[in-house]
This record gives C-alpha cells, structure tokens and sequence, in this order.
C-alpha cells in the first residue's frame, strides 16, 4: 500500500505532519502502508506557510499510483484551487484512491478536484463560512467527518485526531491504540480562554462545552 | 526575541513540528519571537526520523545568539549525546538563553549538556527507566514539567501541550488561547486501548484514568 500527502508553497506545517507522524508510526511498527511519500508538483524544497522548508520525496508525474491521498491546508489552498496540475493531480489519483482525506482548507482543494459534490465535509472553523458558499457540499461542524471513502478534519491539528481514526477504521483500534501510545498522543484538555463559547467557535467544541 | 529548535538526523517528526506551528502561529499573528529558526550543525537536508526531509535555516557557526531553545527527540539523540559539537552548543546557547525546553528524548541532549543537574526533567514512558539511570536529574512522570527555565515535554506529541503552557507562562492565558483556537487544537479525549491500565503509562496517565 502506497499512501501519499500533497504539499504545495504554504501549505500549513501540523495540517501534514500530525498525520504523517500517526501514518509512520503505523507504517514503521505496525504493519502499515508500506509506502509513504510527501509528494509535490514539481522537485525540490517547498517552503511551508510558517516557514518551514521540506523536500518532498516525489513529483506529480514521477508519482506512483497511491492507495490513500490526503491534502492538507494553508493559505496555499487559495492558490492551489485554481491550479489545474494540482486539481487534476488530486482528481486523476483519487480515481482509483481507496480513501481520500483532507485537513483544514485541504477540503477546499477536493471540492476544486470534484470530489465532494453530495458529500459532507469540514475545514478550519475560520472557513466554515466560505466552505458553504461553495455548490453541492454539506459542511458540518465536527473534529472530523467521513463520507464514503472521503474524509475531512477541521482546522490544523484536527488531522491528527482523523488519522488515528482511520487507522482505527482500517486495521483497527488495537493498532489505533499503538500508535498513539508510541506517539503519546495523550493531550491535556487545558482551554486557554472561552473560545468554546464565542460564537465562531464551531459546533464539535461548543457541544463538547455544554 | 530569537526562538531556536535544534534538528538532526533522525529527529522525531512531531517532536519538534508540533511546537514549531503553536511557536509560529504566536510569532506571526500574537507577537511573539520575531525570529523562529530550524538549526542544524551543518546547512543541508536533514532526514526526520520517519522519512521527512527538511532544510534548517541556519548551521550552527552562523547561529544567531537565541533568547529561547528547544530539543526534540527521537531515535538520533542516542547519537546526538555523545556529539561533542552538539552539546557544546547546546551549552553555550543556553547561558544566555531565558528558557531552555526539551521533547521526548531531547532530555538526554539536555542532561549530556549539563543541563539538568539538580533538575525535575521528563521524556517519553518508553525512555523513563533510562533517564532515571542518569545522575543528578529527578525523573517525574508529568506531561510536561518545568523546573527554573528548563522545561521538559514526554514523548512526542506532549511538546504541543507545553509550547501552549510555555506560550501562556510567556505572553498570557489569552494570548495561548488565540493560539489554541488558531491552530483549533481541541483534541479529541478518545484513547483507543487500556495503556492507560498498564504498569508502562506514564504517571500522569494513570492518574487522569483514575
């Protein structure tokens, strides 16, 4: 199995990498895709949208077919929605992608790609608005959501709460249990301030505060 | 204010990128450090400990003085504490600096640099007996703990958990809560096994479960 993540110029640093540490600790120890690749459309370093700068492992066209796709966030998405290499990129793989899944305004560059008519998906809370504009999606507020073989996180680190779910989904929540245990995925429920009860604040952490 | 993150060959992934991203989302929108920069000893790619490749900003010769430092982990500390260059930096860096922090098994980078003499420090559960072989550092079995201006993350994911209370000690409860809700970092409380129950949990675990 061959699972690819897309990266692109601003694309944000946790929305890939929280996943990608969840993805490799199943690949490395427990019996995961035996192939992960940080895959962009051309060779060469792509600087993140905090500033971090990564080497991707593959380009689009020396790509090879993937098992599982995710598309991560930043402000990049804005660029990238209207970038037909990338849109056609996500759209050509997913054609034969067992799960497709996006994280934060990733959700954008899928429905760009065609892959959310009919479908219910999420983004960062700050996007929600937007998200709706767009035609023949059903946003819902919640960590992360599955619809068929496509599924969305909300905003940056909620990608890593999704990963361990597919995980869980696909080889299940023995090896989910692993993973987060070899990652100490174990975070404090501390709140810094009462966003939770702002009214931006989205419906899965308002319901949670109830 | 200059914010550095020390990286190496076989530096865990998480380790360093979840910190980076509460770090840069506080430095760009919150005013926080104005310079935040990936360190290595030498320029040139360094490969993560689970296949990313990233580019540091800067070698150590050319290292600005840092206000603050930061030391993953992963599986290239059991090197890295035996690298003369590396500890002596880490040395030198933190006579200066105003706060000195650690993830998973960057303590043992702390400690080989004569950091945690007399300290409280933490890492990782699967590293716990380890550090506790080591002389004159007082083991705890926290999330994260801070002793003077030495702060110790566990394993892996528990370095976004004390960015946040850093970023709080720093600048502010409201500050790291604009932060929290930037990066939407409400994580589930989902645990997907009992490693709760089990004599290997950390402390701070199997208190939460009681």
């Amino acid at each position: 199995m061959t699972f690819g993540i897309v990266v692109f110029d601003q694309v944000e640093e946790l929305d890939f990498i929280g996943p990608w540490e969840m993805l490799t600790m199943w690949s490395k120890y427990f019996k995961g895709p035996e192939q992960c690749l940080i895959v962009a459309q051309r060779a060469g370093p792509v600087t993140c949208a905090k500033g971090l700068s990564v080497n991707p492992h593959v380009a689009f066209e020396q790509c090879p077919a993937l098992d599982f796709l995710l598309v991560p966030g930043g402000s990049g998405t804005r660029r990238e929605v209207d970038n037909p290499v990338m849109t056609r990129f996500v759209a050509e793989q997913a054609r034969h992608c067992r799960a497709v899944l996006s994280v934060c305004t990733g959700s954008f560059v899928l429905q760009a790609a065609g892959l959310l008519a009919g479908r219910r998906a999420t983004t960062h809370w700050g996007s929600l608005a937007r998200l709706r504009e767009l035609p023949e999606v059903t946003v819902v507020e919640e960590r992360f959501v599955r619809d068929g073989p496509i599924w969305s996180a909300a905003g940056v680190s909620a990608g890593t709460d999704m990963m361990l779910a597919f995980i869980a989904d696909q080889a299940g929540a023995a090896v989910a249990g692993q993973v987060q245990s070899a990652a100490e995925y174990y975070p404090l429920p501390i709140r810094y301030d009462d966003f939770d009860k702002s009214a931006r604040a989205p419906g899965y952490l308002k319901r949670a505060s109830d």
